[in-house]
């Protein structure tokens, strides 16, 4: 076997060592998994979560070590990891990692929460598993780049790798077994943005399928089911087949140096994260100029060429996950509620006349300086024209989630209580004890189970 | 929903009923379910067959309705599935469908069987619910055509979609339900042939998921789950992201009238059917001349572009699988034993040094009247260079097992016992006892198991 980028990789991910890692990494970990907790919690009750639990329970009937969200039952770690999964990408604020546009919390933690407690792993070894996954996705995702996220979906390709790599870790597989492992991962790996257009399901559906076929490929791995040794950079693999701009060596860009964990994005708004550096731009301009909505007769928003692939062009959306999509409610939400968290999406909101209105007068252009800067920055670009005949510019370089304009630890605990509450989790000490729970994960001898807590 | 050839496609399989079916198509229905019977019985206690076993024991636990092939136990349908398309994979004889690259039978009848064991169908249904896999699946592949097989394996990708068809029917989904579970099966669809390169295990994990992912997309939609509206021509589809020679009217083409399964070649050889064209001719072109292994100095085979993407250009193979995939080695064993069936496919065999001397004297050629054919036509052109100084030519438009050259019924039942037998399953009885259930399939009341006669 030939050394490759893609090798090297999962060397760094199959060494990887609780004591090598910073604190602030470990620290992040944790709060990176909160984060995904609240949006599986706030997902757990929302179509289609449920119709995953009646076809889970059908083709895996029996019982297991792993929780289900819902609190309702313990099964084995790849139905939890795929209900799981489902149930923490439906409400639009899972993590982000701007330059491989990945979502790697949504497809990683699923896997590791499962894999701790089927195999009984301590905080520290959970922790680890989480990074590897972490690391490897988005070095992949930014490998494959922009022209891979045309049509696929990141978060459910690279997902299936980046699952396969914290599922290893998990299991303690070797090096030539997470070779193995990312080899049936990649030959898994699917997941297409057409379903965006018809506001179909299939979002869930790509986390479900990306955190339980990762765990699948690692599975076999241990079992002795071998799989392309460089599934990425080799002839008919991922790169040849599903990207026009491979760069191999982001795979292996500051290994052990740069932290991808450390890189990565929180969601402020409950919506498509495209939409968030115009919406911030546009909060921004509005709060310094003091416009108010009725001040505002158009804006114009200045964005990436993904954004346009992906977001609604409705600027009257039917359904919620339309909203999260539509950068017209997006920014009248903001505009007329002055938030567009989880709560900020019920239906009368987004069909609320002034919102409604606001929209109309929303548009999106291509900008050549954001999308140059893409996927590695995600530029706010606005125009906004006022209703006394002034054109306002603002641009904005970091969208507020990112590392560079965090949330702090209040906003983050309480982006936790409110996805909490929007899952029907409304006993504090019930949310105090989830907290908790993942703040002190690294001293843990066994992550245990959460269902106490859950029900 | 704007009305598309897809959802025209899925019109025609969601409404066909057993009564509109051809007898020949019937017949031919129960024949192929033999063929991969006799597939899954040889390549049930083969590696990685046990490892798809004891990972989906632990990912899948819980009893069900379903057999496993081995006759160990029974299974929920998506485990089953799982683990029976895996076994039918490994011997490399399954069906196949020249014009669409696809192996059908491969993941039809995998689910269909499970399904309908599962859901107590009659061997009507069941027979029905095959055909929709079969004619849908064939016409997917044909409109995603070469360019996709170039670096996807068809039978995993277009495998999902034929799945979840089937799987649709068995479950007697109305038109949109079957809307939604293409869709969600479209967005599952993966399979990368970088395996090859490897001789990894690939090739039946394709199969184990394209079975299992589609009977998970209809086993969704059933619940509610909803899928893009048309995941083969839409924005930012399988055509837009798999296909560079997409071709619509194909999914249409000659609906109630033109029948895929009739169109569908059995496998006369164990190898992959790039090798056969070159085979035939090979063996064609040796009867007629008298020629011996030892009158032979030089074989080039002309082939198209497929060949040279998927065969192994190893002339020494050291796996069995390996050998499969070498024209060098299938014309060895062809010269040497005279058969290239299951049984001529052992480690002696392909590193007898006869074999491999042999086969160091064949060449693959690219060829372009071949590759215009292809892949409609599977057209077999040989040069063979003889001891004596002649150079003489083959050509040959149908390889064995095409339905313009048919296997004979004795030659079918024949290859069943091989496909047993190598499977260790040897009792008279019981063989004849599967024989007969598939042939009178079509009467049955219920499908029922099949385990008593495969233990």
């Amino acid at each position: 076997m030939t050394m490759t980028a893609t090798d090297d990789l999962v060397r760094f991910v199959t060494n990887l060592s609780f004591d090598e890692l910073p604190s602030a990494v470990v620290e992040t970990t944790q709060n990176l998994m909160l984060d995904w907790l609240g949006s599986g919690i706030a997902g757990r009750h929302l179509h289609p979560t449920p119709c995953f639990g009646r076809v889970v329970e059908g083709i895996a009937p029996g019982e297991g070590a792993c929780d289900i969200l819902t609190g309702a039952s313990r099964r084995s770690s790849f139905a939890a990891s795929m209900i799981n999964a489902a149930a923490g990408n439906i409400v639009e604020q899972n993590d982000l990692h701007n330059a491989s546009i990945l979502h790697p919390g949504a497809v990683v933690f699923p896997v590791v929460l499962a894999l701790a407690q089927e195999r009984g792993l301590s905080g520290r070894d959970t922790i680890v598993a989480a990074v590897a996954g972490y690391e490897a996705g988005i070095r992949v995702g930014e490998c494959l780049g922009a022209s891979h996220y045309r049509c696929w979906h990141t978060t459910a390709t690279v997902g299936t790798l980046a699952a396969a790599m914290a599922a290893g870790r998990a299991m303690r597989l070797d090096h030539r077994s997470m070779l193995h492992a990312l080899g049936s991962a990649g030959t898994q790996a699917s997941g297409l943005w057409a379903f965006i257009h018809d506001d179909a399901d299939s979002r869930p559906l790509h986390a479900a399928k990306a955190a339980s076929n990762g765990l699948l490929a690692a599975a076999l791995a241990q079992q002795g089911v071998t799989g392309a040794s460089d599934i990425l950079l080799g002839r008919q693999g991922m790169g040849e087949a599903m990207s026009d701009c491979i760069d191999a060596d982001r795979l292996v860009d500051g290994l052990g140096r740069r932290w991808g964990v450390l890189e990565t994005s929180l969601k402020y708004h409950a919506s498509c994260r495209h939409t968030h550096p115009g919406a911030d731009a546009f909060v921004s301009l509005c709060k310094d100029e003091r416009l108010a909505m009725e001040d505002i007769v158009g804006v114009s928003v200045g964005v990436h060429r993904g954004a346009l692939d992906v977001l609604n062009p409705s600027v009257a959306p039917e359904t919620i996950s339309e909203a999260k999509f539509s950068m017209g409610c997006v920014l009248g939400l903001l505009a007329h509620y002055g938030s567009a968290g989880v709560e900020a999406f019920t239906l009368d909101t987004i069909r609320n006349p002034r919102v409604r209105d606001f929209a109309k007068r929303v548009t999106m252009a291509f900008d050549p300086e954001v999308d140059a800067a893409y996927p590695r920055k995600w530029v706010g670009k606005v125009v906004v024209t006022t209703r006394d005949r002034r054109t306002i510019e603002r641009r904005l370089d970091h969208p507020k989630g990112d590392p560079q304009n965090p949330l702090s630890e209040e906003e983050r605990l309480a982006k936790f209580r409110c996805l909490a509450d929007a899952g029907g989790l409304r006993e504090v000490e019930a949310v105090d004890r989830l907290i908790d729970w993942t703040q002190t994960l690294s001293q843990r001898d066994r992550v245990g189970s959460l269902m106490q807590w859950l029900a």
